[in-house]
């Protein structure tokens, strides 16, 4: 557990970081909601700062809520806490204002620091779980706000930037992918979290598998490979797909993964820089689980599951969960890989990668107690696991045993594949 | 036809009236849609302006676009002007920001200003009926834009007031309705456009028409009256609805117009002042076709016909035009009578009346020339026609041949009604 | 009114047609509901018996109820009479079976039969107007009946017929149509029922109309010359529709009339006799108010509205009420015109057809009263009138005041277009 | 593999115990689909047939297709064979009739029996697989015939029984349920087939697992335990429930399980006899997974995975196969056991028993070869695995590693549960 001083740190950084990654937004960016899924810049920073609210300063003796509809707003989906805006309209309310919001979390933010820096430590034991949850709740949060603001602005025709590149002038040197692959022995392994420090409901209690022998590309499948699935026809063929997913190919009619734009014959990509030429060598990302299938499927391998991926992580991933792009590298976008690095490239960062693993409790699996157990536990149905984290994800979020889940028709997070054989 | 002065000044009025409507509200509240028939304020500002420039501009000498992408993105529904954003869609648009579209407002008023200023006469013969097409296209989309700002600042929780009520402490003096209605012969009548000045196509040619006697009540419906049937179980007996409307209901879930607000028992409304006790002597506003049509089986009465409207304000209804409410009155809020005044009392301004005739050609339409030929004329399909003009129309855009139309099931408008026997 | 004797006879005369146009069914054929809007042919069969046990045999002392469910399963739209069957769902439902609803029917008929045989005169005189409603309810679903059946059994791939033709050897003499048209003066006339003998609610009062000078075509729109449309790219010029017709179109993917077929290039059309080449001289059908609008507008003309055609059907539609094909020529499908006849030909049965007026209440409308209160009134919102009759009418059905009416996206009944400038 | 002996007897059974399942019916009730996912017996009838015509038949030398259209209007999903009728709209087809269809099946089984009888002994060998493919498959759609029968006969308000009960006069000695549960040491096992015989490709290979410590109860859930969730509120606390399942719960309506009637404050069921009280000892059965999970929670404890439910059969099920109520049985309807039996009671037939297993691919999984590689492996998304048979299928098809699959808001098949801890 966090002490006094670790949590201030870890609190101030998250919350300021969220606001940093506005920055670049005018105010109307805020306020949209390009999908039902995505949610409004300006949601993400009033239910984080709802969470924390909620999670400890509401039941402090003399605390007075920030505002009575706040909680009404800015509940996401916890049934404990009462009614809630409905989901698929949070983009049609142009209140509270940015400004607002950004009152609100001054608010909050200020009662918290002021809690942590005086709180007695029988408080400071009592809350310091709910303030490492907060924290990383809002890591997830700066996510899902990149790729919402993503979806906000990479809309045609416009596909407004979010942000200028700053080409350092000297070409990065692109190792290219091998095609190789790493072989793993089967047997009895241990996965789940069970170490020191935080972990989420879901990645617990450590458990033991068994694995049949299995392998994993060195690489993360790259935009150009999977261009040679799209010229293939790829997205004519239904044998190819799973039945789901072709029916998710004919209702929403797609050609190519999302933010790929066919002008003039060219593909290129949309990116938080703007549209520019598709850069075959770097790791594919926007694809569905369907496309990724549908994928392996035609290149007669597979995906991993994740006790696979999470046993050949434990063996060779260690020192990619400090190199791999994150949320800290601003660039927002996957990077081939820049040197030649362990057999297993990439694990970690640039993209997260599909699983061919449902998301469902781990054995023994029990739910976060206290006022948040409906954090995890209630969306185990209908989604995949997938792992990695990418490169919008905080690198002080990732985990080796980290589970992130999404629906399989899901595209608009920066999803890629590694396969498996 | 408007001489080059008078041209400028009605263009300048519009252009300036469209932005000053706009002054209350934040960035954020240019943003949204609050349903698919409505269209952020951004879009309005945007819309408007492309109107003009696509009629007038676009194909002069030397003209060059202010943006290539606004054409498709502020392109309403004509199909001759190429693709356009789904409609549906408006609200997800961050971009183009507010501060652009002023200013691709700015870049198009500075270039009509400066024809309309130094063109010769010939050029202005020829640009002066789209030029007045536009002022009057400008101003109904300022109706579209309060009740837009009404439907996006009025949900609940927050009921966000527009601007704040300036009392002037005086108590107005209400004429309580007397119920009495004016009778009038039946015979040939003639009704539609046959003046000097401007009038859309869809008012012409003036026709005969025969009429049964009949009577109009002398007062709009209350909400006080309405409340009445509300009391009655209005909204639970499906013999006083018609089939389509008593879908609609079953549907939507009403019971009670729209902006009115049930709490703790009494009957509040939300106007552009925020929410405040309903007035019972205050015209009924917000309200359906189907509303009105049960309403008045409710009553043992009905809805009059246009026609029947048009000869009564033929009659009786010049001096109502000079004394409604309008939009210029910055309430946007239909007022009970405040004198005695004509036999007929506020048959212009306040609320749109209903009426019993569907949206259909006169005898000899012929939809406007030119590229707007899509204006009116495809829209005559399962709509009715509403007369008057309400406390959201510029007083000169009114004309007693006025036809406005919404479909039956719309209620977000100014809309009310008048009784007939 | 019609006497006791008279009654007798109408009422066996209705009840035997309806069971003999079901005699080419298969068990099968009756229980399916191709779309929402139709009702599989045990249904018909059924809910007409409803109506006469609900409106005279239900509150007869000593009456028992076939079956206590059959209110629930066969009232169709009368609030009245209780909760009823989803009709959406009717198709699902395999029971009562054909044979335990013609055991229903026979039940039903021997008691009126009994009634009408037996009763003292009062009696009769209270029933009498009811016997003569359920007559004339029974003949409208004799047409829908024929309808539905179409939609049924007229489905790819099987296309299965009716009934065979019976091939008379000779050749018709069609009369090629010779584009005249006959004019009308304009002025006041007089239109709806005022005579002796039955007539809907909806036919009535009679009241005066104000007519522009006018003209019809002689014919009736042929296939051939609808194919012109076809071929001129109609169905892919958004100019030439209503806003709602076009997007209906798309919705929809209409490329032609309903029950046309495109084979190797050659068009065909499903009839009851099956599938056979298109005959371009005959009485187009089964096109929309959409598409007989947009096919006026490519012909730079207009539909009639209803009182012109009336106007018109009164000073020269006689002779055709008895010369038109009806549901008793057992062709179910519009034949050419076969002799000179008077100026305007085919008034009268082979194809409804639509007018430009909306089905609103004529002036001074009342309701029929007691029980069937709901029969007509509460669907006058967003449907379209046709005149005329068609060949699956029953001849005594038809009246020249007759208004039928449909939404304008319905196609499924016999519907086609006389053009009127 | 079968010999030819074999074959026949086994193609011979499974075809006419299919028609045989059918002798109940009207014909009315062959043509019915109560909702999307159900298919009209007729249907299952034709495409059973379609199956062998398509596998075996087709391509042999000489043979000619029953009917044109058979291939398009039976085909039920396999891309590989072309276009087919939308399975949503199977109910609304008349045609081919029930006679038709039964001589279809004659037609086609002639043909195999005098291929089974007459060919040489490669040609056996060529076609046993097949074969034997096909009698399975029929034997599914048994299963399904029964659910989709009994969701046609099964509407309010008829409740119409498929059979009568032949009540033998004695009273069953119903065994009460002990409560007691069964305990499984934690390790390495082996599930999935690797026997001699016939196996569907989605249960092989056989592969090693790593259980921990697991107990399962020796009963089924019956109705009389779920009947206590019901009544403390189970459908109305969204704690108890998946995300997805609570959603379900609101936009279904659901307050008990299907098949279940409250009338007049008494708890009935509608099964194959018709409606009648529930017997609180009788497993519980038509849940879905949703209902299931959220049962388990609500008792603390959870549902098995399909690994652990194996591992238990292969211990303690093999009697069970023999004992429990199958097809055969012709009650369908789950009885309470009769009998001490082994510690496991019911594990075999009575209801399918939902597990916490996602349906997904073995490691290895191989989809079946040639023709048929549609059928098992594009489906293995988005389901969950059941296990154990029911009351509805045929006992011969039954197998320890036979791995059934539904989506988790699907309960009109017969579905139960068997807790674990």
């Amino acid at each position: 557990m966090l002490d006094r001083s670790a949590l201030l740190r870890a609190f101030r950084c998250a919350r300021q970081c969220t606001v940093d990654l506005c920055a670049p937004l005018e105010i109307e960016d805020y306020v949209v909601q390009a999908m039902p899924e995505a949610s409004p810049a300006k949601w993400h920073l009033g239910h984080t700062t709802w969470f924390f609210e909620r999670a400890i300063l509401v039941d402090r003796p003399g605390y007075r809520v920030c505002h009575a509809d706040y909680s009404f707003l800015f509940n996401s989906y916890y049934h404990a806490f009462g009614a809630r805006w409905n989901r698929n309209r949070r983009g049609v309310l142009s209140r509270p204002t940015v400004s607002e919001v950004l009152a609100y979390r001054r608010h909050v933010d200020d009662r918290i620091v002021a809690l942590l820096t005086t709180a007695d430590e029988p408080t400071i034991d009592e809350i310091a779980m709910s303030i490492e949850l907060g924290v990383h709740h809002e890591q997830q949060h700066q996510e899902l706000l990149v790729t919402d603001i993503k979806a906000a602005l990479g809309q045609p025709p416009l596909y407004t930037p979010y942000r200028t590149r700053d080409d350092s002038g000297k070409e990065p040197v692109v190792l290219k992918g091998t095609g190789a692959m790493t072989s793993f022995a089967g047997g009895r392994y241990q996965i789940g979290f069970a170490a020191d420090g935080f972990a989420y409901d879901n990645e617990q209690p450590a458990h033991d598998v068994w694995l049949q022998p299995f392998a994993l590309c060195d690489d993360l499948v790259t935009s150009g490979e999977f261009l040679e699935f799209v010229e293939d026809g790829g997205y004519e063929r239904p044998e190819l797909w799973l039945a789901d997913g072709w029916e998710t190919v004919q209702v929403q009619g797609w050609t190519s993964p999302h933010y790929w734009v066919q002008s003039a014959g060219r593909w290129q990509v949309y990116s938080m820089f703007g549209v520019h030429d598709m850069a075959p060598a770097d790791p594919l990302t926007h694809v569905s689980y369907f496309e990724a299938d549908a994928f392996a499927r035609w290149k007669q391998m597979r995906l991993p599951t994740e006790a696979e991926w999470e046993v050949a992580a434990q063996k060779l991933g260690h020192d990619e969960l400090r190199d791999g792009s994150f949320l800290e590298s601003r660039q927002f976008h996957p990077a081939a890989p820049r040197g030649e690095g362990s057999p297993l490239r990439q694990l970690f960062g640039e993209v997260w990668q599909w699983t061919a693993s449902s998301y469902m409790p781990y054995p023994g699996f029990q739910p976060l107690g206290g006022r948040f157990k409906e954090y995890n536990g209630k969306f185990m149905n209908g989604q995949y696991v997938l792992r990695g984290g990418s490169c919008a994800t905080p690198r002080s979020h990732m985990r080796m045993t980290y589970r992130n889940f999404f629906q399989p028709d899901k595209r608009w997070q920066f999803t890629g594949i590694r396969l498996a054989a």
